[in-house]
């Protein structure tokens, strides 16, 4: 059927646009038809809804509008702490998980910790020299995903997805349990609620974000300079005291000493380097980032790589030398950190290992929070390429991509529920996926380069594909020595994602499909319906008012009664007869009192009949003045709606009744 | 406006009513325009939801017509076990109750225990004499709300009502906590995890409640008679190892040991007597429960009731006589019950100990299972009387009252968790309700035989005037001695229930005018709408069908696009006047992204126009075919609906398109 209706022409819409603003205050015309609304208009009523309405405002802030997004950039120096933190925040636990597994093979394996690390150090400097290529390659932020998926496929792409958002809720985790760690092992009494204290932490940080934390101000580049600081100071202090003799004697608590010297000695190192791998997460957080530098991007960029590998790498060797040569073991039952017990040995109780335990908190904090930036901007990327659902690309009365932010605090908050909070469970969880996008994202440029040739494309070539090697053996060996500690969960986990992404993707094209309207092709069309419903319960004005709109859209109206008692039933029959005198009442006794599937059977036979012409269910509907008189009402309107959205060629209609009460005293009128 | 559509003549109606039917399998016709439905047939749909519905009805068993329902009669014997229940198993933690008051004057002071049970006795006396009058004057079952409601008016109605409720409520709870701690008692391993038991033990009891667990079964019986024997195994035993002087020394552990004595003696004494009091509870319990007699109903339900009044008694003083004689001292952390400690001191640690324990705690099981009989039950009294919510009087699939089942275990739940599951927490909230209801139901007899002087009123209204004297006197005794331990919440407690069902009440009553249908007065009428809106995310297959059918409502029908994005709301208005030529497309930026917010003010403003004719807002909908494809759709046609439906004058219609989508491959046809 071709289109029929008439055709408007351009100079009457002007006109007619103006008819069609019914409420010039609220409504400023912005061209013919088109109108901007001043303000977020939600109305609320009562005051418990205006009492709600404030303690949501005072949380999550007044909206902003979409043109007020800003795209600051920042100078090098600003952009580092905020690039750099979570790559250097596991300083503040990678040595102890290294330490841990060391300890299984006796005190005297404690010192394998240095060679350990080196062997960690070397493996983040390829690391970074391959990045630099990539950044040379994406000076608009690559990111893993984006690489993987341009230069070696859909799949690839999705594996690497799949990797960084486990990565995301694990950083969260992590760095949160670790920054409950470093405070605990200050406040001693507060270990028994770590958990809770982790799961309030996670509550601010969801609520900032969903406020739009601007990542920008000095409240975010102070923690990891702070921290710089201070580590720095208690690490070359404690090489200074360490060299001169003067640090005292370390004695370990008797339960914590290690049995004895087990002989897998080279297992235990590789566990060990698989524990320690943990120090690369957050290498890929600059190439991901770039959009916030200033340009020249790219030199800026690799400045603040470079930077960060070498303030990582020295604090690193640092904490791994002082606490290997102490010969400090770390705590089985994680109540201190090994950081804690490394600067109260070098500094004692005072205040400087106060302020050694506050900044790592605050460091791990923000490391925390980049994960919340990072996670909803990556469903906002898959969103849009239709791989998960849409409601993942909506942004916020504040700007912030609120579905994102709440789901990774869920996940990070089941997370630590589960661990308990301990860094150790969950650090075999953490390293799988950020080895897994390292080397998709790497394995990626190899064909990158080979399609793009720019200048020194070979050594670009061969500096990734060195490094997705490296890291690959890295991510196997991780598989393997991990496997039964949890990195099964993860090897399971990403190919469900994966096939949920698919899904999601398909489900999303064949709706586009079947929704697309081609030009020329019949548009779909609704007859008027052919018969109308409407279900009752009792006469009354309400149902009077939903007989009068069926009336104008059918001549076949007919009121149906779901009856329990039979007797009752009558009784409304009677009442019916004498008041209404053109629609036939319809009585279904229900024995077992289900009201709304009789209802939905009666209608699925009608609409059965003819599939050209829908039925209409006109439902007659109070609707209460107060929030709490909903709940003097049983909701079987609702029920009834749901339960019919599935019948097919039903058109559902309501038809409020506003009931206008008093609290006390007589009726409103 | 007076009617005007055409009447139906009656021969003309069994003719109409056979068009009516539209499946002749399902709806069979009992008369003319009225029908039967076979069987529910709440249609599932997909493996999820067939699995599911398979849970669901191995939980809670197939559902129960209407007609179904059996009011079997019971023998005395077997009426027994299930009407005294609730008060007999109150001797498994009263006597510790007062103990544990009198511990605090000192172990001297425990000796007091027997004079504290005589007085008690007596109280019980005196009620269990002035309920036999009860009985006779409400030989139908008369509960304590329709006796103050109807001798005494509605409030005193209400308070003795709310007093009731409140006192199911934490009969579930004390009586549960009391029969966990039996339990525990026996195996002390499980007492860190008595709270969990106790919630597990609720979860049974509201599943086997919501499936209808005959009451009437041996099932039911057996709990208490087999506490009858074991226990008074135990006292015989006790008395006469007691008497013969066999009996072992008795060596509390130290610290339960109580303080020096304290000199408020009197104090303590009527403290005692305050916990004690609780042994009263359930004395009401055969007054309500007369339905399930035998005729002669009065003289059956007179026998129960003293039998009741005997057999409680004589354990109570029996407990109570070998506890303070032994000496025992109730544990301070409620680790072990007294019951527990007399058995074991008695019987040593052998079977006959834990047939005390495991009886003990299956008789207040049983006794909980009784609140969750009565307290549904009242809900639904209350709701017929209008004053609770409607959902209380409703009976579902087996004819069990499940909002009232629901409730019951909800709110029991929530006190055992506040209170740890302690017997000795709860007990002050107990006893208040249930000695004001007493009171109320007595005082109210005073009235009713003045007005009815029948045989020997002059007697009933002295006993009845006595007894409420008296429960009047130990109620007041109670608040004042227990109000800072959770009296005061009860008090404050039941006058706001008393005002809430006063609202509840109010509310049905004012709906209920504004709704009155009178005879010739005009019918509400709604002409057709003036205008339909149809609100659009896009121009697709959905969106016509929306069109088409708001076109056959309206000829003013005009689309509406809330914009984020001018750019691409431009791109939609060139696709939309290349084919939509009929209706106006109007475009509302939303700098705020808020969708429903402009929606629901420009419908608003639409709807101000005029009263008259309402605004049709004609939302199409996608409908998926799996639950999961829900989850890929952000649900902003139903907020829409929630938003508009409080705007007056509006009609909302909902325009489903049956999305055929399939796993994977192409689309299905």
């Amino acid at each position: 059927m071709p289109i029929k209706h008439p055709h408007i022409p351009e100079e009457q819409r002007a006109e007619q646009a103006e008819g069609l603003n019914p409420d010039k205050k609220a409504f400023h015309e912005l061209d013919s038809g088109t109108f901007r609304i001043a303000r977020s208009t939600a109305r609320i009523e009562g005051a418990a809804g205006r009492a709600a309405a404030r303690v949501y405002r005072s949380l999550f802030g007044k909206p902003l509008a979409t043109a007020q997004e800003s795209q600051e950039r920042l100078s090098t120096a600003k952009a580092l702490p905020i690039l750099a933190s979570d790559n250097i925040s596991s300083s503040a636990y990678a040595t102890e998980e290294i330490m841990r597994v060391l300890a299984l093979g006796g005190a005297a394996a404690l010192t394998l910790a240095m060679p350990v690390s080196l062997a960690l150090i070397t493996v983040v400097a390829i690391v970074v020299i391959s990045y630099t290529q990539i950044i040379r390659a994406y000076p608009q932020g690559g990111g893993s995903y984006n690489a993987s998926r341009e230069n070696l496929g859909d799949l690839p792409g999705l594996i690497a997805a799949a990797s960084l958002l486990v990565d995301y809720v694990l950083t969260v985790a992590v760095s949160i349990s670790a920054g409950v760690a470093a405070l605990t092992s200050l406040m001693p009494t507060l270990y028994d609620l770590r958990v809770p204290i982790a799961l309030l932490v996670i509550a601010v940080l969801v609520v900032g974000n969903l406020r739009g934390i601007r990542e920008t101000g000095k409240l975010f580049s102070a923690p990891t300079y702070v921290y710089l600081v201070i580590i720095f100071g208690l690490i070359i202090y404690g090489i200074f005291r360490y060299q001169t003799g003067r640090l005292p004697e370390y004695t370990p608590p008797v339960d914590w000493l290690p049995a004895a010297a087990s002989p897998l000695a080279f297992l235990l190192l590789v566990r060990a380097f698989s524990s320690g791998a943990v120090a690369l997460t957050g290498v890929e957080a600059v190439s991901n980032g770039m959009k916030i530098l200033q340009p020249p991007e790219q030199r800026n960029a690799k400045t603040t790589l470079i930077l960060m590998a070498v303030l990582f790498g020295t604090i690193f060797i640092g904490i791994g030398y002082l606490s290997s040569h102490i010969g400090l073991i770390p705590d089985p039952h994680e109540r201190e950190t090994l950081l804690s017990q490394l600067a109260r040995h070098i500094t004692g109780e005072g205040l400087y290992y106060d302020l050694v335990q506050i900044s790592t908190a605050l460091l791990l904090l923000l490391a925390a929070n980049t994960a919340f930036v990072g996670f909803p901007r990556m469903g906002m990327v898959l969103a849009a390429d239709r791989f998960m659902p849409n409601q993942f690309a909506f942004r916020g009365r504040r700007l912030a991509p609120a579905t994102g932010i709440v789901a990774l605090g869920t996940l990070a908050a089941i997370l630590i529920i589960i661990y308990g909070g301990s860094v150790t469970s969950l650090i075999p969880l953490y390293t799988v996926g950020v080895f897994l996008a390292f080397t998709l994202a790497q394995a990626g440029m190899i064909f990158y380069w080979r399609r793009h040739r720019e200048r020194g494309w070979r050594v670009a070539m061969i500096l990734n594909g060195f490094g997705a090697f490296v890291t690959g053996l890295v991510a196997i060996e991780v598989i393997v020595t991990k496997f039964t500690h949890g990195a099964w969960m993860v090897m399971v986990l990403i190919p469900v994602l994966v096939v949920i992404m698919k899904l999601v993707y398909h489900h999303y094209k064949q709706l586009g499909n079947q929704l697309r309207l081609d030009l020329g092709m019949p548009h779909r069309q609704y007859t008027s319906p052919r018969v109308a419903v409407v279900p009752i319960a009792d006469l009354n004005q309400a149902v009077t008012g939903a007989l009068a709109f069926a009336r104008s859209l059918s001549t076949d109206v007919r009121a149906i009664h779901v009856a329990d008692d039979l007797v009752k039933a009558s009784k409304l029959r009677e009442r019916w007869d004498e008041q209404v005198l053109d629609v036939p009442l319809l009585i279904i006794e229900s024995p077992y009192r289900d009201w709304t599937g009789p209802l939905r059977q009666y209608v699925q036979a009608l609409s059965r009949q003819d599939h050209d012409a829908p039925v209409a269910v006109v439902i007659p509907e109070f609707v209460p003045m107060r929030w709490w008189e909903h709940l003097l009402h049983s909701q079987s309107g609702l029920r009834l709606k749901m339960n019919l959205f599935t019948v097919e060629n039903v058109v559902v209609i309501d038809i409020p009744y506003h009931v206008k009460t008093t609290l006390f005293g007589g009726p409103r009128h």
